[in-house]
């Protein structure tokens, strides 16, 4: 007699609705592939009235917690709350109560993964999070299954695609940050407050979470450098575009070959137009892991949503329920073991090209005051362009991109120019990847 | 006291030598991550003589697969021996003899996986083959595992290396392709003998198997329908472009959403330029998954070589070593489990765009003759090229991409015009993917 693996949901939103949506609709197949069934027992969340577009009953519906993390016959919870608090409680007491843990909680794995990993791991039980990166990209198997054979060196992702739905409107219309803005907020792609989004919050808790399964270090949210899209002028992707480039929100991590050492980061970043992550257009994800031996490969895909994030939850559930004697967890744990060193190293230590939009008073001298300041800094130019773009009455744009050059010596130019009386105006840094 | 994984290699090529490679270079990394450490005991192969590049003992060589496949301290067995026999016959000793079988053998798999599988599963163990298909890209672990949760509808790949950079020269560089090819086989992209790769053979075998595993049904190398390369003229190139399109061998599988029938195929095949898949250039594979709820999905990277290859075989080999209790093999096999009745529906019912090149007597009345064979057959125009490419003397070419058609329809108007007065040769059929 086969044993059906129970769940109990917490958290009852789109994405919870999703996923009883996609387990009914693939009862079938789950049926043929598992050799134990997938049952929900019971869904907890605040709002008990609300209908929700999903095959439950609403005796199945709670607004305490308790009644999913205190049944005894609840074999594994899914966390769809979202947020750090009270996902982490919910979460540890799920964990010690012996269940495992289906969650999609980036801020939660961002800020607390590695407690919550050790904790699972002590309980004997899973915590899996497919659905917290890529959306239906099976990007966290895929670090910590299929590439596992490789050392990895670099991390690049499109991991936001609000960010990269107003940056390719921008791109494609003309249109300023702030309309695009609006228009994805009309669409539903961004949030009333977008500030998550747009400021790269939600980027920077991906890559923190992909980077430490890449290099198997402690990395965290407050590891990660953020600058988001917010102070992007339709010139600058105008720009971009006359030198060859697309403005890309990335998550970045890169291992240094020289010592080993780790700088994660999220900002614009200048990629080449034809390239895999330049061409990723509206709300979709593009991955780009690179490693010996295998060198670089691409995952692309839908990034959000309740269809591409119940695809990921759902997966992990299959995995849960593919083991007839229960869920190796100790593999998983292995899996996600630290084999790293943490070695962080700092922005200011980045090594990269750089454009730089310097605004100046529009007077001659401008030009010869930046190389002047470029060159005390050790930062040559690979190329220029000068418009008299009327950002401001009697101001002259000159915008740059550098050779490589150390980050720390890129922002004592900057500080030079916009010190000197020629300066009208802070200047805008974006970072390269070629 | 924890048991390592002894394991034997049967086939010590470069592939072989890569994973010997690999095992050396991450020890540590393995250790790290792995309960067990993975050993490597003794190597068979038919060349016991030739050194290879690769760290092992000259006494661990040995011209008798015997000496594997019959030791039985050896659990897990690789083979990398390709081609169907004698691979087939030390495959099923090795699983008949309780050992895992990792191999990236797609040709044995294309025509004997299920029969292999289902011995695997009747002896409890293993047949891993992530290094069958997509070198580096955990193509199979994405279908069995990441993507398990959808009901996927279509794969459709760029699957063989050698292919894609004969395409690519012809289309950067405008040469004819047997100059292309004996350019690849210069740089050792391509075989002496390339038959198995430009005739689409090769890509025929590994879309065969991701068929299987995208819709759960038995389908082998001999329900492919397969076209290959080697009678593509650069004006199809150069047309393709006009239109917009490049030109690759795609491997695709579909599923008609009508019946669930599935069309397997392998042919040169127009895709837009600006795709995930037109913009393939190179040695590189990529293959686009689409499924509900998950929506479109691609993985690009290395399709082969010792480095790629190795990455996917050492992975296999790491999912050995994780369990502590020893593979859980049962489980393995129900991923690849048959859900779906094999209803295979033959090529000629196949509905798609088409491109036709028409070498034609250069004389009025051609494009009339082809205009009226299309029309009596159901085949509207969408868009035209006429040149007067002088292939042969006094021939006038007249290109055409069809609104969506049936093959069938399609093939009835083409042997119209070729039996037709007008007609000076065989047309060319090309078909297209949006």
């Amino acid at each position: 007699m086969i044993k059906p693996l129970v769940t109990g949901l917490i958290g009852f939103g789109n994405i919870g609705s999703g996923v009883l949506r996609a387990m009914a609709e693939r009862a079938e197949e789950l049926k043929a592939r598992l050799p134990r069934p997938i049952v929900l027992k019971s869904i907890a969340d605040k709002d008990t009235t609300t209908r929700r577009d999903a095959p439950y009953h609403k005796d199945q519906l709670h607004g305490d917690a308790a009644v999913v993390l205190e049944d005894p016959e609840i074999e594994a919870v899914m966390e769809l709350i979202g947020g750090v608090e009270p996902a982490r409680t919910f979460v540890e007491r799920a964990l010690r109560a012996g269940k495992h843990v289906v969650t999609a909680n980036k801020a939660l794995l961002a800020t607390h993964g590695p407690e919550l990993l050790a904790l699972a791991a002590e309980n004997g039980v899973g915590l899996l999070y497919e659905g917290a990166v890529g959306g239906g990209i099976p990007i966290i198997r895929t670090l910590q299954q299929g590439l596992s054979a490789n050392r990895l060196t670099a991390v690049r992702g499109i991991l936001n695609g609000t960010c990269n739905y107003i940056l390719t409107r921008m791109a494609e219309a003309g249109l300023p940050f702030d309309q695009a803005l609006t228009e994805a907020q009309e669409f539903g792609y961004a949030e009333p407050d977008p500030t998550y989004d747009i400021e790269g919050y939600d980027t920077a808790h991906k890559i923190a979470i992909l980077a430490s399964l890449a290099f198997g270090m402690d990395i965290r949210f407050d590891d990660v450098f953020v600058h988001g899209i917010t102070d992007i002028h339709p010139v600058d992707i105008k720009h971009a575009r006359e030198l060859g480039y697309a403005i890309k929100l990335l998550g970045i991590a890169q291992r240094h070959a020289s010592d080993g050492s780790v700088i994660v980061r999220v900002h614009p970043t200048l990629v080449p137009l034809a390239s895999p992550l330049g061409m990723v257009g509206g709300v979709f994800n593009s991955i780009l892991v690179e490693g010996t031996p295998i060198g670089p490969t691409v995952y692309y895909g839908r990034g959000a949503g309740p269809e591409a994030t119940s695809s990921a939850i759902l997966s992990d559930l299959m995995a849960l329920a593919s083991d007839t004697h229960g869920f190796n967890a100790a593999r998983d744990a292995r899996l996600t073991v630290r084999v790293g060193e943490r070695t962080l190293r700092p922005i200011d230590q980045l090594r990269t090209n750089y454009y730089i939009r310097f605004s100046m008073v529009d007077r001659p001298g401008a030009m010869a005051e930046i190389g002047r300041a470029l060159a005390e800094h050790n930062v040559s130019i690979e190329s220029m362009i000068q418009h008299r773009v009327e950002l401001a009455q009697g101001m002259a744009t000159i915008t740059i991109v550098t050779h490589e050059a150390l980050e720390k010596d890129v922002q004592g130019a900057i500080a030079a120019v916009e010190a000197s009386e020629k300066s009208a105006g802070k200047a805008f840094v974006l970072r390269v990847e070629e």
